[in-house]
């Protein structure tokens, strides 16, 4: 990471800590073990990937990104409520996420997706009440955000053509349509809803949009890749969990070498897709550097 | 049911069910078995309570209640999602539901879970593309919608309220807080929702709230006294459920005459604070008249 992207994150994350602090209720608020669930995960050491992409997004026409940080959060609230329901013992089944047990091993399936429930409807709530834009694009953000998390083209379908992959051949399962529905389309939402909200041109919107579908792509076959050779320890979740369970992944389907190439190739495209907005771009560009290289 | 109310029913019911069956990804669009299993229980004969509410409220001031369809669909869809989640094995692990298999009994519960979240997610979509009207309008109702369904006033919190219940001696239990969240806050909701939208004044808004509120406390009550005292087949789902589990209910707390005694009361009370809207309330009042006297 450059030291421009390790500024940008060092002052850009903590605000995002504490506009999520601010936004899900104190957890001796009753009920209190729901709210303790939803926190538990939400501040459970994620990377914050995706509120960070809507701020750099934002940040592209307005480097006073504060507005923004209820709307980015809203990106967090539904991945974190995503991960809480695959982890269940009817999705993935997964005992440990981030290095501490997953929600449902800590607080009983019940209120484990109880607490995916609430982080979902709290997360459209906070973007209803983020009142320092005009309401029409507010709107039109829920809709977005609602369309990347939803069915038949975002991340529940996405979850579903996983499960539907399991245990299938290969080689009749479309991958890139898992990744593209099931991780990239909430990614992509992530930074464009920002520019959108920052006020980029159409054309420029279009640009992002391409560079975090790119993105999007490229940080889940890295996911997969590291899933396949780093230890658990480092992970802080089941490694080599993905081949146990014969999940669909560009290392199983091409190898690890050529899935290091596809991750340059489409980084690659990711940072073309975004050169004509120039220097204004440097943080995006470098979270795309970041995302191809990352060890963990 | 008076005659009238069963006009507006034998005209709303099947406009509501043709928007939900416009609104809902086909069977036949993948991933199949997830809208399959949106749909199973969508229209698995539900009483379209909500929806008719919203309807019923848009019309105080809008006869021509065709614009408010698909804002009312996202009630049900909210109240179907809760359903299929609470009807799951971690919660009230019920097998079936309106005489039928839940949907985790009849698709298992990995899709049963997403079936929920994608619900919730298409009935915020729903509302932030219903573009007859302002967008500020739709997003104070996102906002109130999410309020309703949520945490720590809505029925996300109920529902842990009521599970955190079970078993606990009666007396120390606020059953009225149960409901209200539970199951009141997405009834008045839908009610003034769709009073709102139509376009009544502040002062009307506040007296549907109200009537929202008391009939909706009418109708958990009347549930629970359906749950003790009608035979199984009449009810489509596990009678005297509720007791078996030892849930939080006004039988249980004060005996059945006493809880019917509260019912009239209550609804007496819902009646009173919409008078002040003349013949226009004539629906809602009969919708009053009905909860109060249905048999299942």
């Amino acid at each position: 990471m450059n030291s421009e992207l390790s500024a940008f994150f060092d002052h850009a994350l903590p605000a995002i800590d504490a506009s999520l602090d601010r936004l899900v209720p104190s957890e001796s608020t009753p009920p209190a073990r729901l709210h303790q669930a939803m926190r538990y995960s939400l501040f459970a050491g994620g990377k914050r990937l995706r509120p960070a992409l809507s701020v750099a997004g934002f940040a592209l026409c307005r480097p006073d990104w504060n507005d923004v940080l209820p709307v980015a959060c809203a990106f967090e609230m539904i991945h974190t409520y995503s991960l809480i329901h695959d982890d269940l013992p009817a999705m993935d089944d997964d005992d440990f996420r981030r290095g501490i047990p997953s929600c449902h091993r800590k607080f009983g399936e019940a209120i484990a997706i109880l607490a995916g429930d609430a982080l979902l409807t709290l997360a459209m709530e906070t973007i209803a009440r983020a009142d320092a834009f005009p309401p029409d694009r507010l709107l039109r953000v829920t809709a977005m955000i609602a369309r990347a998390a939803g069915t038949p083209a975002g991340m529940i379908a996405g979850q579903v053509f996983d499960l539907e992959a399991e245990g299938r051949p290969i080689g009749e399962i479309n991958v890139e349509q898992i990744h593209r529905s099931k991780t990239g389309a909430l990614i992509t939402t992530a930074v464009t809803a920002g520019a959108f909200l920052g006020g980029v041109s159409e054309a420029e919107l279009e640009a992002v949009r391409v560079y975090g579908e790119r993105i999007g792509l490229a940080f889940q076959i890295v996911d997969d890749i590291l899933d396949e050779t780093v230890p658990m320890e480092t992970l802080g979740k089941t490694g080599g969990k993905d081949r146990d369970q014969q999940k669909a992944t560009y290392p199983a389907l091409v190898g690890l070498d050529k899935s290091r190439a596809i991750v340059a190739e489409i980084t690659g495209q990711a940072r073309r897709s975004i050169e004509g907005l120039g220097g204004r771009a440097r943080i995006l560009l470098s979270i795309a550097d970041y995302l191809e290289t990352r060890s963990h």
